[in-house]
């Protein structure tokens, strides 16, 4: 991927290794996939402020998920977990039959290099994506800026 | 939204409105919302080089929907419609089985205004998402650089 070989030049400056999770101005943006649009640049969101969420077409449907997540992380909960559907469901007792019905998977991955792992499997073995199609994973770490290549 | 105001900046020197929705350099990014990550700078993403996919965990199975309409975009299909569905089944029969197991929804949406008033209108109804959180929505305009709010 031509791309990642740009990574070290952005961790070889990077200083921002300090920043908390939760974002800093307490927002989240969705948006469009779509390769011509920069979030951070054109809505002007500096690093750490917001959570961004993308995928095709700005769908909040297909985003729900993650909105729900994020906004439990706005809260008391800190970590991509199973806890986050039982912090929604004692905080919000209304949220139980949604969830239910939607059977709202969260995809908790306590181990990192293995999610990695299993979701380039995945996608290399799903007959919705073309064999010829290259996958590979990475993991980034927020601390240095760096990326290193899992599979 | 405190960031959207410094939107104006950047349309106001924005020169890319030229560029085509099939991403120039033909791949695409699945990561993390998490606010700590700014794809285009820490992997040397330029605009309109590739599509951006982001939700919580960078969890491949929770962004199929989108990683399967992009592949479809890099090929002959360039909207984002139904008609995916029906590309996906005619090019690849195997996928027929697959689609029909996980019930994938594509989320089509005919009219792009109507589709951002329903999906604000269906988060602020949603029993996932407390009342107290603000939702607004806004079309962005890849030919301009500029957001517009829609409600």
């Amino acid at each position: 991927m031509s791309a990642i070989v740009r990574n070290p030049a952005y961790a070889s400056s990077f200083d921002k290794g300090h920043l908390a999770l939760p974002p800093a101005k307490k927002y989240l943006v969705l948006t469009c996939m779509d390769a011509r649009i920069d979030p951070a640049a054109a809505f002007g969101i500096g690093l750490g402020d917001a959570h961004v969420i993308g995928n095709a077409g700005a769908s909040a449907q297909d985003a729900l998920r993650s909105i729900v997540i994020s906004e439990q992380l706005l809260g008391t909960t800190r970590s991509y977990s199973s806890s986050i559907q039982e912090a929604l469901l004692t905080s919000r007792s209304d949220a139980f039959q949604e969830l239910k019905s939607r059977a709202l998977d969260f995809f908790p991955f306590p181990h990192l290099k293995t999610a990695v792992e299993d979701d380039v499997k995945s996608l290399k073995s799903s007959p919705l994506i073309p064999d010829a199609v290259p996958t590979s994973g990475w993991v980034y770490k927020v601390e240095t800026g760096k990326v290193e290549r899992v599979v």
